[in-house]
């Protein structure tokens, strides 16, 4: 049989979406506003943390591990957890390779072909495809300054009950400095989500890589700590604190949840050695001393990219996201951000159209933004991209 | 809602089974035969491996990486399994976490609720449950001393054929040193099978752990090298040969089918920092000394199982594997090895009932096997504990 007629008889999947670009395809001249990346600068020396994991901690950190996640690292995660307003224990906690990785198990434990799910429109655009591979119909909901229009929402589900259909499986958020809009979803916001979702016994799935990526303001509560029946599956990550290429991110659910997401986990464990690492790392002082020079590093990057977006693209309106890596631009209706980001990657600057962030028909798309990420390029090399795609901007928007 | 409900309303999985025992629940003076946990004394020494992939290369090894898996270590990998045979290139491979996702990932690219796939009888069990989360029904075929019975497959599938019942989606085998058999297919008996799956169009699951980890005799080919139409998926570990820790596997197959599989393994990527060590380390001096001292050591400790058995349970049969982790005992009828696993670890030595490796009903299966692993005990306690087994034995097999 030929791989071909294998692959037809393959379950078919969702169409594959280009990748943002990974910063070895390019040399320097190349400004990569496009992806997640961390900036260089910002990653730890986990080396001496990994000398110890893999001599003093050896037989534990190279043999097999809990499915569940290393005991020590959920004990911390918990504590961690409910320093910031949660009430759960290390048996609410599945340890994940990445949020990704929590946002797949999700779906494979509620979801069935076709049902229903609510994302924001627009959503973080790697998880359209995760969603897709599930042949999910998405039920589409705006937000504005104050996060998911929860109000909107509401009607949306009234019409579809009214309608007959059944209701979605879950509601997907990014509560915090929401990717790819930056909006932080307000306290009242947040009261109303986790109210509707009781009522409606439609579970969420809190999605926060970037809670302690904040520059401004005060924490808003997380959905886990307002959940009181346990309808909220929170997920958590390393990745955008410490370093995307530990893998390394967690569930908070409830223990009867837990143990059936464990089963479809079933890759054998999540690394002893990197959990051991990563567990080390943040147990240690350096660890706070990290936090804040995340925050204000990347506090600086964000600054300065939205004083070049405002001398370099002036008509752009753009939001101040009070954490993350992402500001959200949204252009004049006549200017195309699907054509501003095929002739800035011509000009050796990239970034992503916004109409790849929203989950329905691409036809039905807005296409007057972009996404711009300041978490990759230094501030030099964001002055300098924000001038060359002001100069490309001005070429198309005449 | 509660999470009772929530949990109701969750996708049903799989009947959970015990896992075999963690080292660590235990004392020394328990002897652990369940396991298939690598020698402690083997595990190498990673750190300078880790130090340099955390310092010189730390850009690549803390940032995001390509889903696929990193270039150099495909290659290596490629270059690894053509020096075995079989005729790949990098974009045949994909990098999982572990054998067991590849499992995972071949399941969901192949199988719908219901289909029907091959798997020996008795077959590996942690496969089981993984196979369970998909609704499969199982055929299950026989194999001897040569491995799968490809005589009595064919006759099973014309059967099936015959019944108007549908083909099952793939067959899944351990051509090497099968867990829990120890038996390995002969050429003839290889041929055979890729010959069967490629005139019935049905894919195999080639799962091959212990590949490297032999004792006596000559390598048989790979199916995957017999393999000329891509019919064959191969999975491969460094779990058993390096160290279980790490969780790197990978999979071998059409690059059609790895395009597929890629959007399946959406959990970010495996971790490029483990990539990166495994490769440094397998591209070291120190491997193949590392290789060496592996089959020595395994070496050892079969030969104390096997005159250990000999010697204190001499009426059970017990194939010589030639390589592998496991030895299989075969127990005379009237001999429970449900109940003799049950009372030896009440006396502290734990092992697997046979029944457990049958994919089929429990109530089918037969009770009169038992297997051992000899990867984790050191020669002292294979010798007391199956001195310890021993008379365990004589108290119910009386």
């Amino acid at each position: 049989m030929s791989d071909d007629r294998l692959a037809r008889r393959a379950r078919p999947l969702s169409t594959r979406l280009p990748s943002p670009h990974f910063p070895s395809e390019f040399g320097e001249e190349v400004i990569l506003f496009d992806s997640g990346f961390a900036a260089p600068q910002l990653l730890p020396d986990l080396a001496p943390y990994a000398a110890v994991a893999l001599t003093e901690h050896r037989d534990e950190t190279l043999q097999y591990a809990s499915g569940r996640g290393q005991p020590y690292l959920r004990a911390w995660l918990a504590e961690w957890m409910n320093a910031d307003g949660c009430d759960v224990t290390a048996d609410h906690i599945l340890v994940t390779n990445g949020a990704k990785q929590g946002i797949d198990l999700v779906c494979r434990l509620l979801l069935d072909e076709g049902d229903a799910i609510v994302v924001t429109a627009p959503t973080y655009f790697t998880a359209i495809p995760i969603f897709r591979n599930f042949g999910v119909e998405f039920i589409e909901v705006g937000q504005d300054a104050a996060g998911l229009d929860v109000a909107a929402l509401d009607a949306l589900l009234a019409r579809r009950d009214a309608e007959g259909k059944p209701p979605p499986k879950f509601i997907y958020n990014i509560p915090e400095f929401h990717n790819p809009t930056g909006a932080t979803m307000t306290g009242a916001r947040r009261t109303a989500l986790v109210a509707l979702a009781e009522a409606r016994e439609i579970p969420i799935l809190e999605d926060s890589p970037y809670r302690r990526v904040r520059f401004d303001g005060e924490d808003q509560p997380l959905l886990k700590a307002l959940d009181r029946s346990g309808i909220v599956f929170h997920l958590g990550t390393f990745s955008k604190l410490v370093a995307p290429g530990l893998r390394i991110g967690w569930i908070v659910a409830e223990p009867a949840l837990i143990a059936r997401l464990i089963q479809l986990k079933s890759e054998g464990g999540s690394s002893p050695l990197i959990q051991r690492i990563i567990h080390d790392f943040a147990n240690s002082s350096a660890f706070p001393d990290h936090i804040a020079k995340v925050q204000r590093e990347y506090r600086v990057r964000r600054d300065c990219i939205l004083a070049a977006v405002g001398r370099d693209l002036p008509e752009a309106r753009i939001a101040i996201p009070g954490g993350g890596y992402y500001v959200w631009l949204t252009l004049p209706d006549r200017v195309d951000g699907d054509l501003l980001a095929a002739r800035a990657a011509d000009a050796g600057v990239h970034l992503i159209a916004g109409s790849r962030f929203f989950a329905g028909s691409s036809d039905d798309a807005p296409r007057h933004h972009v996404r711009l990420s300041f978490s990759y390029a230094t501030p030099h090399q964001i002055e300098d991209g924000i001038r060359r795609l002001g100069a490309v901007y001005r070429t198309i928007a005449c």
